[in-house]
């Protein structure tokens, strides 16, 4: 598989635009022509995982309808629409020698994927892969692979009506978790590892790859309440980033609030989310959160937990140094906010928060791919190498450097 | 080692372009006032080294003398000069919703590095690090132990000198080769693995971290001549290539010559070459090449094989598109140059060849950061994650998503 994968890389590596762009657009009317097929298939990932148990709201997550599928397609399609950034040269320059040197972006070659549940990753994948000329080799999660499987097959009968190598895009089928592993060591073949899943994924990928890994998705999410903010408005970016989608790794976590103003705004905080929110005060909060329906005292950990679920944590702070050294104690690396009405403290909080997304009275929600603009998001990274936070088709590409010159020898 | 340097890594971070660039003044200021410790301590590693039996020419590698270690200071004080990448703001725009996004330049945070021999990595590396405001932890070859635990003293007593902590720069002073294994499992603290040393220093980095390792310098570099290729000219290129420092990572290992101009070209680089370089020949390009004085058929691995000697490999092929399939079987990922003036062929070349540099009309020896002007060169990355080929100072650096509103909550 890493073998194929790296020749069909080489072959869509010289690929156009337009070629590529016709895989694409095949990729989108076959996913709608095979509607029948991959529906059914996904009937049985349905029954298979009513009978072993998984709870309805996941169920809904695999589920794939009529509709569904033909989001599916309409996203693929909106990709084509997208600029491809392979072959853009960058930072062109003549050197003194008279060599004309630049940097032309291009594909990184194979990217191996490791998911969990929601079929629509598979196509979104291998067709943002595709885009910029990678091939790519997927591992879905179990609930999913009939599914995964029609949609693969659909892919690969639209590469090669396209005229590329079915190859591009290639899916482990073995549920054997020790393939997982060999993948992981494939260096010689592929390029980058993309985990999409929990912190237990990341961390068994970092562990074991000798391949690059982008790792991403965990982080403690916070935000700063500085005694100059407006707090009316400041309960609706709380309650945005709280309430929102608290299963998204870019929900609220904690909440750090001034001492100066928490007497008249924890109460507030109160009234707004007590309907919603389960209250986990540290003892310098307690006092101010009295009122809550659901409340109880931080504990070890709790300041270092991602709730995922309406769960808050809330601390007050002296002062902006102490909220900033509160989250470099406690995995502050995602998105986090400060709600300020003074520039200092705005660009304090910029400077010295070390996450991949810092925002100013805003709300930690806005870190995604569509939101930044970036018209697809493959994976949002945490780590610093290559790509921070949301990664778009440019993060999936490598650059070389090209020199230019009329027989030129270094003296 | 790790805590220090993160929180070392913190307060660079903060620090103004100011306050850097006065840190680096001093230290170069301090490499000349400590000459005579530092000489005393390299001649002490002299002294080991020659009793150890290791080669003059290595020795000659080793040794730092008044002029030596001037050209040192010299170097740091070249580093002041240039620009600093931290703090940039790029792609700033404005969103629908109103928020202001952009990315800004930060410090990757803790760089660990893994190297052999010269002790001017020693202050290469911390200084370099300390201009992108990033904390490293240096462990350097035993043959160089007392050179650079000198050096380090010197640096770590002129930041202290300009107000920055000390241990923004420290070294693993214990020999035990367990402590390798240590540092690169510290992802809590660590940022980014640069080795510096052979391939096998390098395989275990990529075996061994959970932290992002920067893979580079291993590679076959390759040159084809093509049928169109002035051939007097390459000749200048080819010499260069080979023979103006054969034992960097740059320099040329295999001649791939189009079959027709074989006959022609193939004894002129023996009249060229044969007086230092030996040739190993393919089937295809022995009898031209039968002049040689010294001359062997090519054996199995050859080809694959980083020469590092004069030692060159010669192989004739049918046309550019053997060429580049030789390349792609053999290890092309450095360097690698066309000799044509054919423009179509130029294009192919430069699009087909999967290597950190690709050259037209010009010697492989070209890819270095001074030649590139960055100024200054970290290391030569052969991966195709975060940077690609000569790494300056814009590669020990990662961005943040910064975005500014006015208390902006999502619908």
């Amino acid at each position: 598989m890493g073998k194929a994968a790296k020749e069909a890389a080489f072959q869509l590596s010289t690929a156009t635009t337009a070629q590529k762009n016709r895989a694409l657009t095949i990729i989108a009317d076959e996913l709608e022509a095979n509607r029948d097929a991959i529906l059914a298939a996904n009937a049985q990932d349905i029954e298979q995982g009513r009978q072993s148990g998984l709870s309805e709201a996941l169920l809904d997550r695999l589920l794939l309808n009529t509709e569904r599928l033909a989001g599916i397609a309409s996203d693929v399609r909106n990709v084509v629409g997208l600029q491809d950034p392979v072959g853009q040269e960058m930072d062109r320059r003549i050197l003194e020698n008279g060599m004309s040197l630049s940097r032309r972006r291009v594909p990184l070659g194979v990217v191996g994927v490791i998911y969990e549940a929601r079929p629509n990753v598979t196509i979104d994948i291998a067709v943002l892969c595709l885009k910029t000329g990678n091939a790519s080799i997927l591992r879905g999660g179990k609930e999913t692979f009939n599914s995964n499987m029609a949609l693969v097959k659909v892919i690969q009968l639209s590469l090669e009506k396209a005229g590329l190598p079915a190859a591009s895009v290639q899916y482990i089928e073995n549920p054997d978790r020790a393939l997982v592993s060999e993948l992981l060591k494939l260096d010689q073949y592929v390029d980058m590892i993309i985990p999409r899943g929990g912190a237990g994924l990341h961390k068994m990928c970092q562990e074991n790859s000798t391949i690059p890994v982008i790792i991403g998705g965990f982080g403690i999410s916070h935000m700063f309440i500085d005694a100059s903010a407006d707090l009316n408005r400041s309960l609706d970016v709380i309650e945005n980033a709280k309430v929102q989608r608290p299963s998204a790794c870019n929900a609220l976590d904690t909440l750090l609030v001034h001492q100066q103003v928490a007497a008249e705004f924890l109460p507030q905080l109160v009234q707004r989310l007590s309907d919603k929110v389960t209250f986990v005060a540290d003892a310098s909060a307690l006092a101010g959160l009295t009122g809550a329906a659901s409340l109880r005292a931080a504990q070890d950990g709790d300041f270092d937990t991602e709730w995922l679920s309406y769960t808050l944590g809330v601390k007050v702070v002296e002062n902006i140094e102490q909220a900033i050294q509160h989250m470099r104690a406690h995995h502050a690396s995602h998105s986090d906010a400060i709600l300020t009405n003074r520039l200092d403290h705005a660009e304090q909080f910029i400077n010295a928060v070390d996450s991949a997304a810092v925002y100013v009275n805003a709300s930690t929600r806005f870190t995604d791919g569509a939101q930044f603009g970036l018209g697809a998001e493959v994976a949002v990274s945490t780590q610093k190498l290559h790509a921070r936070g949301p990664m778009g088709l440019e993060e999936l590409t490598s650059y070389k450097w090209v020199g230019r010159a009329d027989y030129l020898s270094r003296s």
